[in-house]
């Protein structure tokens, strides 16, 4: 059981339906949450077999994704701090027929929801049902936005893309990522991305270093996704 | 209004949260629901502009796609009788930032629940918010095994499956679809189906004709989809 005080704003700000839950719906959440920690690299869900709850991170940062028969990924979207995961609660959901795995990628923290809780509260109340729709569907804008990336943009800007969003993300023109790490976020084989960021290199957007990237004209990135 | 005695079976088989709607409920359902007639090529919904409520197929087949930029389509899914375009609604659910488009591909009957309708009942009935919940699941569900085939299968497998599936479809194993059609559905250019075509068609599994597709070996092409 959680510390109350410490947590019901959190929660307060996080879940849209815990307005209107009832003070017994309220400790029932409460009493069955249950705090976990995640290092970087470790699966907070892999598969189908594994369907713990709903995870609400408190820190952190954990990328979803696909992986093919061959072992290629891609990643889906990412989560951050106040953000829900929803597919480690994906047995619950009627008609969901598909594995996303989701990998730490900085330690995090997290409150678990148990799926047996999360299930009787959407039987209970409305609000979490609709809670349930409006995360479903920015998860599935999401998705669309990434298919429509893989399908329809060229290369050179999805990396390009990436690189800017990655810096965003670290708050740094210096990137420690590997291009094999790049390639499984962007669903390619790994001399691709070297092959670009090769190019990247040699028209001085960015230069390469042992594991690392370093972005010396964010300009001239931004203007390639445009 | 519509004749309730030919129509109420026909709910309730459709539509999961019929049978927990109070009388009050069925009956402003029924008495704002408006039947509709699209033909092939028409379009059902195009983009966010249009947002007219919920679609049940009574008979007929059509598709849902996004469009690149360029124009470029992919199919994300179709519907066929019995089932039920969401998207149309897309206005009504929070999070849904993305345009999907849907055309006719047969002639198409259709009950229209109205955007108003289906609101007042979703925040009234937590058996209307859970059907939202399963048809989005299951729309997404469809589209990441589409990402997945897109990004993650060859062109020669995924052009043997959509044969296939046409050929079940139309329940005959002469197409008549043209590569443009074709090229629509999987997200690629015509020059691409064409030559993969031609490929098939010296191995001698499918023969070319004006506008039409003729399957000559089924069994090969299956195995091409293994």
């Amino acid at each position: 059981m959680l510390d109350r005080k410490e947590n019901t704003a959190f929660f307060h700000e996080t879940l849209s339906f815990w307005k209107d839950l009832t003070q017994p719906q309220k400790n029932m959440l409460l009493q069955s949450m249950v705090k976990k920690n995640f290092v970087t690299g470790e699966s907070m869900r892999s598969g189908s077999d594994n369907c713990s709850g709903l995870f609400l991170l408190q820190s952190g940062q954990v990328r979803a994704y696909i992986v093919s028969e061959s072992g290629k990924e891609i990643t889906l979207y990412r989560l951050f701090e106040r953000d829900v995961c929803i597919f480690s609660a994906s047995c619950m959901m009627k008609n969901i027929a598909f594995d996303i795995f989701v990998e730490v990628e900085k330690e995090t923290q997290a409150y678990l929801i148990p799926i047996s809780t999360f299930s009787k509260l959407s039987k209970e109340a409305l609000s979490v049902q609709a809670f349930t729709n409006e995360l479903m569907a920015s998860r599935f804008t999401e998705v669309i936005w990434i298919m429509e990336q893989a399908l329809f943009m060229s290369f050179d800007k999805r990396l390009a893309l990436f690189l800017i969003e990655q810096s965003n993300i670290e708050e740094s023109n210096s990137l420690e990522i590997t291009h094999e790490k790049i390639a499984n976020h962007l669903g390619t084989a790994r001399e691709v991305v070297t092959r670009m960021l090769k190019y990247f290199q040699n028209e001085s957007m960015v230069s390469l270093n042992r594991g690392a990237i370093e972005i010396l004209n964010r300009k001239k990135l931004e203007q390639l996704t445009l």
